[in-house]
């Protein structure tokens, strides 16, 4: 960690913040309610954030505090979610250090020139917090708004974030990306470490300024076989954590991937208080498989957002009970809303999930 | 089932199959090696294929008995592997009973008016045997050249069937195809049993004309929830399944999918002898999850085939010692061969499979 990074240190918290049932859940205590909020909440299946973002491309929309500040309170505001995702985008961290990037939409992510060789290290200089002054700003401007709501920082994980330069851009079996780890584990252990640097950074910044927790999106990590994991992946996503934990212990760690179903324990490992868990694993399955030492974080299916009433209040009370088995428990779906889900169904999972259990 | 297919009769199998490893580790006997093949053994990674295949699309050289015949034999004589798999492609018996489809380069399948309503089952007729006399003769004309060598039959599982048909092509999350099987479980269901009886039509021609095995594809399985699979997917497969059984019970069938770890039991509830394993479940692990009922097949991460000969050379040696906890193995990948792998790698495989453990 840089020296600069090293220098940061935390404002102050709202106090009602000791309180919150996000914060209760993830440090395992008994919080007032089940807390819920959504991967993806801030975005395009809502209305008002089509209105702000209109013309505004994706990667300046996360730059401007005063419009970063909107979209992310937006859903907090329409829903009453438990907690608000600062509003990013995975590659708004290597953009900022100089990696020539753009958001194609209805594509995603895709880099000019795809990483190859120990050269192309050069074209990813370290993070530093000059280079993100305006995340901060950010982030002032939303815990102020937001009170005794918690702000979960964000960022995205070495290996998805190695995945987007390597491929080029979004890919299904990120079939190069493997076979770069396989074929040159040098290389790729010094892209990860600087990556963890990357990523590490990005979610101090956000701590420091005022974040309570944070959520590490380790997003295609599930195409990994546990040992490549372990070997490959797991070691620059606990410095990662670990670094957030040295800025602020008291900051609960949200580690997140899809398809991890074999992966969660080593994924609780690398140093998370609550581990994201996605649809394809019941969370009492998860719950068991962690050794009941972590808070859990899910499930629901994102397609029951398309069902009717009947059947997604009785899914979301399938898993509240699954995720009562865990020692602490926040709702989420399991992956990220729908662009084409309706808000009203969402509202409804909020209410249900408050309305506890029975 | 159709009076015409109950009516389909074996054909006599070269008595050498007998002893063929293929058939003797799915029947949880002792092999006399461990058998292995490739799922898209047969394909863009041959430059023999990509020289046959030249200037003939997708669709139409599977229906060229001739043309099937040699892409079919290709991997069989390059790597002297234990199987050969019916070339043909998930599509093929949807077009072949007038489904406006394409299969386009780089895309994938693509269907000119995806599934919605009940009045699209009508676009969908039952398969007859007389729409697919070509892949009796392209069956007929492989078994005479294998002789010793098995080949396995190829169909795509219905749910798999029926994801292209409502998205409309292929798609990360399946959104549209998980919002029917919920909002309309009835019309799910129809279209399923639909897509059973022309997966099973398609199975049968293949084994009526001496396919010695059957491999049933679902492909995308892995994209829902256990409890889902069971609702509304697991009786059409097992239909399947059943309707292979019923014409000849000796022929083993193997099923299989990606990001299947949590459906594995229940895949082979639906009435497999062999469960295939994607990369992420090592075999021991699978083996265990699924109560040493079933011999497995699978499962070396296809991304290893760009790892160095002594990198490969160990994950085969660790899949095969992972394999050897089941009451049969039948090694392959985790997944397809990637377009881009070189064969010589892949010959390198069989040939220490071949050469055992030590």
């Amino acid at each position: 960690m840089s020296t600069e990074f090293a220098a940061l240190s935390v404002a102050a918290r709202d106090p009602r913040l000791a309180d919150a049932p996000l914060l209760a859940a993830a440090r395992r205590r008994s919080p007032a309610h089940t807390p819920v909020w959504f991967m993806r909440q801030a975005g395009r299946s809502l209305p008002e954030y089509k209105k702000v973002r209109a013309g505004i491309a994706m990667l300046d929309s996360c730059r401007r505090p005063e419009l970063v500040t909107e979209i992310t309170l937006q859903p907090v505001r329409r829903y009453g979610v438990d907690a608000a995702i600062f509003f990013s985008d995975i590659v708004v961290p290597l953009k900022a250090v100089g990696v020539d990037l753009d958001i194609r939409p209805g594509v995603g992510p895709v880099i000019a020139e795809p990483f190859r060789t120990h050269a192309d290290l050069d074209r990813i200089p370290e993070l530093e917090p000059g280079m993100i002054e305006d995340i901060a700003t950010s982030v002032g401007l939303l815990t102020a708004e937001l009170g005794g709501t918690p702000l979960i920082g964000f960022a995205g994980a070495p290996f998805t974030l190695a995945s987007y330069l390597v491929e080029g851009g979004p890919s299904r079996d990120l079939t190069k990306t493997k076979a770069l780890m396989y074929t040159d584990p040098q290389l790729w252990r010094a892209l990860l470490d600087r990556l963890a640097q990357i990523s590490a950074g990005f979610l101090r910044v956000q701590v420091a300024a005022g974040a309570s927790a944070v959520q590490l999106f380790d997003s295609w990590v599930g195409a990994l076989p546990l040992a490549d994991y372990r070997t490959h992946v797991q070691p620059s996503s606990a410095a990662v954590l670990q670094a957030v934990r040295d800025l602020d212990p008291s900051v609960p760690r949200i580690h997140f991937g899809v398809q991890t179903g074999e992966l969660l324990p080593a994924m609780g490992e690398a140093g998370a208080d609550v581990v994201g868990v996605d649809f394809r694993v019941p969370l009492d399955v998860a719950t068991e498989r962690l050794g009941g030492d972590y808070a859990v974080q899910g499930n629901l299916d994102p397609a029951t957002l398309f069902a009717s009433r009947e059947v997604l209040g009785e899914r979301v009370r399938q898993t509240l009970e699954a995720g009562s088995k865990a020692p602490g428990h926040i709702f989420n779906l399991g992956h990220g809303v729908p662009p084409e889900a309706d808000p009203d169904q969402l509202k409804f999972v909020v209410d249900t999930v408050h309305a506890g259990k029975s």
